[in-house]
């Protein structure tokens, strides 16, 4: 059955040109071809072989990964690759190792932070890994709140040094990865000490790690925190924990860029504006979004790919039952996180532009647009992992009982997702940032301030409070200008019910405490909102290929309308919406799952994903799901003997046992 | 450190007897003391310990778990423990293992449907353990739909044997716990067919492996199907996978209770009625509720303890910062969790009451009452499964970080749980059977039929269809019977709509499919309604304890509320709350917060859960959390040696290179 393609009547059904869908959902021709050739060079690699990932241990499967991050590394030298190939190459091998994070964060930190002569002394012994950086923030008793780091670099002027020295068990690093086995250096969070005052957290590059005999420097307590979450998933990270006991560190070895300590001990701030800093956070934080939609869409296509397949009831005459995919409870449930995956995809891609676009502000000192920046892409990361984690657990279900083996491919990328909620900055305590700007904004409306960017539309306020939604008809819901009216609307009129009802309270700070929760769903009402808006400007642009238009004008209207039903609470208690028309914008919902799902292969077909990637048997591109599931089967280790270990030692006692005292 | 109680504040801080709670939760004074007893018996004993359960590589692993589950039995045995108690036992100590199908499913099937012979010759064994059975009934193409197996056990009048046959790849048993390494039997269903008839899928009682050497017994072969989601969790059961091929079994392994074959090969219906057999429906489905109501209430336990260890933010002047179980934030996701966690404990409870009332009412031949409590147990497993599975999610990420390490007991208790979601009946399946049952019933209202048990209320259609809330000040939702009112107008008016709305189909099945989404929410607000129900119904038992009371109606104020918040399109749509009504309720719930606040601690003490059974580091009874953190991680093999295994023959090299040709 080899080479026989079990989906083809489906891919047959397409209505548009799949080729040129691949191409707007990589971004560009040149993305497409990027990423086109990178993954099918990983997937050719036989060292980059996934298999029995999810049954080694956690010793072996580290080893194995420390075996593939360096022969990576080794292939990106021989084939010459740019730092963007490079980049590519490591997503594609799609196994969290330490080089995530010298390249991902420490690099940056360097980049972002070190002085000229500090990035002349560093970066290129990190270039050519001659050592492996790792960052080393968060402690055990510390993660969202940076501020509240409590390892000390206090500065002794006698030798011009820095001591850093963990004071509590809580102050101890704890999460970092690639700390825990391999980093020989770290960028250590930890609170400046000079002249007798606390001057709050800044960054410093410790060596953590002899570079002769690997083995911890002096004062140094380091290793790794223990398994987490999952089969194979990030137990192939070393994320370490990391104790100091008064290390003493040269005084250039704290970042200097935007303050410095003087050789007396002076602290003093550098004419670079602290400002600049944020442009790394907009940077990581658009790769997070880049990610999600990434995430989703490998879900989404692992299960769409066997509900194809699969069939359950509704046989007639003894013929086939029926596909998964045709029942409209698999539908309602699947498309509108296929439809999520491309929303995701375009927001990200315009969080590229905004990267750039502030890029080039903060350089030339217009700092104007960063409150609006930093809550929109805050929002933006909530949005996105939060409903990225929830839809790889809906796709694993909507697989049934197959999507709980790690053949499947999905309890492993839920495991190595997740993090993703908490990490660069807590999902929930993201989402408060996001409504104090809100809150912010309603207060200064009308103060002659107009709000900007994702925010502008507050700038309407008077017409997006009175106005009511003039949907008469079903399709009328398809009309992009009465679904984002619909949007703004609620968004606006949910932000200016929260200020409202915080300014009732006599210290607006406990307000803000009090009303916390339903701030929260402020937040994402704008946050849906700026995701609804960026699609329907993708729609606006010139977009080439047969029929692909159509597509996503169906995906678009999908994404818009499951939110608006799934909220409508939202969309009725504001009254912007009557009763009726939500029946008929979930009247719409329903035809256009019936419009989508010819397509829905082809649809995750465009995401160009090989089986390396995808790691599913469930979501072969062949659809030949049950001859690979049952062969999967046999390779797991109890399987190795007919008669399992323990069965003499404890099995044939049991059965040979003749009871006579039992009460059962 | 050892012996403080880090929490004890928060316990003083309690406004009710706990003591008092423990019985209330446990369900009876004696189910506590037997609780009570086998988890602090399970507790001390090192064997039970889960010490690395979540490290151990799938052999040794399971190997543990053959070791821990015969010295279960023989302890039972030693202690002469009944039946209830043995169960506790096994429940306690948490790991799944080959003899909960044994004792869960192969022996009550053979008491459900094996003839009086055969319970005769087979249960002995059984209950001795002289043999190990499963049962077999899904395969690898077939799970929801039982009726679709393939698998074939053809009569053959010249032998007087059934021959059990696999025809397909597709036909393999697939997913029997106990299956894959241990049984020695199994339960296998088969079509059956006798005289070139199909007589649809009937249960055989197969042995597989010799009781000598283990080894399969000819013409079969059977396996495990490898690893599942998770560290630890499943991977202790041996899920199998087997295949016949034309294997012959005597006649009287038919299990033959309700229908036989004769020596001559007569297919004939025995004088006992099929529907007996729906009571071990109900009885499993009732112990699933009670399962998840554990595994919720377990999840809960451990994040509330730590959010009131864990302070994040808001130090003033110096001083500690907060605790996070401060924040509204957080009160809002995590205590309407702690109170679905007692809801479904009642609606437990009630189907335990149910089950015995079914049966009573089976043996005596009345059967009118089984197409109601047959959708009220698959509407009540879906919705608190899916719940479940959904707030330990919620509960890992209400522990930040710290919850996706494996030491915090939420990694393992997820990836456990989850397959409750799908077995014994996927959740969506088992909703549209409520959705099917709903809409009958309204196409029969008005026929004299009056509907009965928890449909029952669907009897004063008339006045739930026009009422309107009555609710003027937000304390007025902490009235019952508005509450009620509420949850009871929004299900009949939903499943009056979906009716309705059906009727417009030329052929109802069409509109049925089409409509199937819609079909889902209207069952859900049918099941909410029950678990509503049924919590109000509790508080009007005798409640003794000072305080108890006043708690249990504030958690069932807040598992009201919730849902209607969190739902309040429906509510608002079917016009039986107006917007301001909306705000009220989500008025009352704040507050409801503010008042269960000081009492979280003592409410998830009174689960009564040991340190043991909660697997947790973060839900540690005393509070010592970060100090047990930290002690946990050096524990994990990669900290076995200082240098990993890897280092000198990938990173050394790397470290040492000398780079001449990167482009980077």
């Amino acid at each position: 059955m080899e080479g026989v393609d079990f989906l083809a009547d489906e891919r047959r059904k397409a209505e548009f040109d799949v080729d040129a869908m691949k191409v707007v959902w990589a971004g560009s021709r040149h993305a497409f071809n990027l990423s086109d050739r990178i993954s099918k060079l990983v997937a050719s690699d036989p060292v980059f072989s996934k298999d029995g990932r999810t049954m080694m241990p956690r010793k072996e499967l580290f080893k194995n990964t420390l075996r593939k991050a360096t022969y990576a590394w080794k292939r990106i030298i021989e084939l010459r690759l740019t730092e963007e190939e490079a980049a590519r190459l490591r997503f594609y091998i799609d196994e969290p190792a330490f080089s995530d994070l010298h390249w991902g964060m420490f690099v940056p930190a360097i980049k972002g932070s070190g002085t000229e002569e500090q990035q002349q002394k560093w970066l290129p012994l990190a270039y050519k890994m001659q050592i492996i950086g790792c960052y080393a923030q968060t402690e055990l008793g510390h993660g969202s709140n940076v501020q509240g780091l409590e390892t000390t670099a206090t500065f002794d002027p006698q030798t011009d040094e820095f001591i850093i020295h963990s004071p509590t068990l809580t102050s101890s690093k704890w999460w970092p990865g690639g700390l825990g086995k391999i980093a020989t250096h770290a960028i250590v969070y930890a609170r400046l000490i000079t002249e007798g005052q606390d001057h709050g957290v800044h960054g410093f590059i410790v060596q953590l790690r002899s570079l002769e005999d690997h083995r911890p420097l002096p004062d140094i307590t380091v290793g790794d925190i223990g398994m987490k979450f999952g089969n194979g998933a990030y137990n192939t990270m070393d994320n370490g924990v990391l104790r100091f006991d008064h290390v003493r560190i040269p005084r250039d070895q704290m970042l200097m860029r935007v303050s410095q300590v003087t050789r007396e001990g002076k602290y003093v701030q550098s004419d670079i504006p602290r400002q600049i800093l944020y442009g790394t956070m907009v940077f990581v934080r658009q790769s997070i979004v880049a990610d999600a939609s990434s995430a989703l869409s490998r879900a989404v296509c692992i299960a769409t790919r066997y509900s194809a397949v699969r069939r359950q009831f509704g046989s007639q005459n003894g013929g086939q039952e029926v596909q998964v995919l045709d029942y409209k409870t698999q539908q309602s449930r699947l498309f509108p996180l296929l439809a999520s995956g491309y929303a995701f995809r375009f927001v990200g891609e315009w969080l590229k532009w905004l990267y750039t676009d502030v890029t080039q502000k903060l350089q030339s000192g217009d700092f104007s647009t960063l409150p609006e920046v930093h809550a929109c892409t805050a929002g933006l990361k909530s949005l996105t992992t939060s409903a990225t984690a929830d839809g790889i657990e809906e796709c694993r279900k909507l697989c049934g009982g197959h999507g709980y083996l790690c053949s499947s491919g999905l309890p492993e990328l839920f495991a190595v997702y997740v993090p993703a909620c908490t990490y660069e900055g807590d999902n929930t305590v993201l989402l408060l940032q996001v409504a104090r700007v809100l809150v912010k904004t309603v207060s200064q409306l009308g103060s002659g301030k107009p709000p900007v960017g994702t925010i502008a539309y507050m700038g309407r306020i008077g017409h997006l409070m009175n106005c009511r939604s003039k949907v008469q008809q079903a399709n009328d819901w398809q009309n992009p200008s009465a679904v984002l009216e619909a949007f703004e609307a609620r968004a606006a009129r949910m932000a200016v019910s929260c200020a409202k009802n915080i300014n009732k309270f006599a210290i607006k700070e406990e307000g803000f405490a009090e009303l916390s929760a339903d701030l929260l769903e402020a937040a994402v009402a704008h946050c849906q909102l700026i995701v609804v808006s960026k699609f329907i400007e993708k729609l606006q642009q010139d977009i080439t290929g047969r029929g692909v238009r159509q597509q996503l004008e169906a995906l678009c209207a999908i994404y818009s309308l499951h939110l608006l039903h799934k909220h409508q609470g939202d969309f009725l208690s504001t009254n912007y919406i009557t009763p009726k028309q939500a029946s008929l914008a979930n009247d719409q919902l329903r035809s256009l799952y019936t419009q989508i799902r010819p397509n829905a292969i082809a649809l995750v077909d465009a995401f160009n994903y090989t089986d390396h990637f995808l790691g599913s048997v469930l979501g072969r591109y062949d659809g030949n799901v049950y001859p690979k599931l049952y062969e999967e089967a046999w390779k797991d280790p109890l399987n190795d003997t007919v008669v399992p270990d323990g069965f003499h030692e404890y099995i044939r006692p049991l059965l040979k046992q003749q009871l006579l005292t039992a009460r059962l």
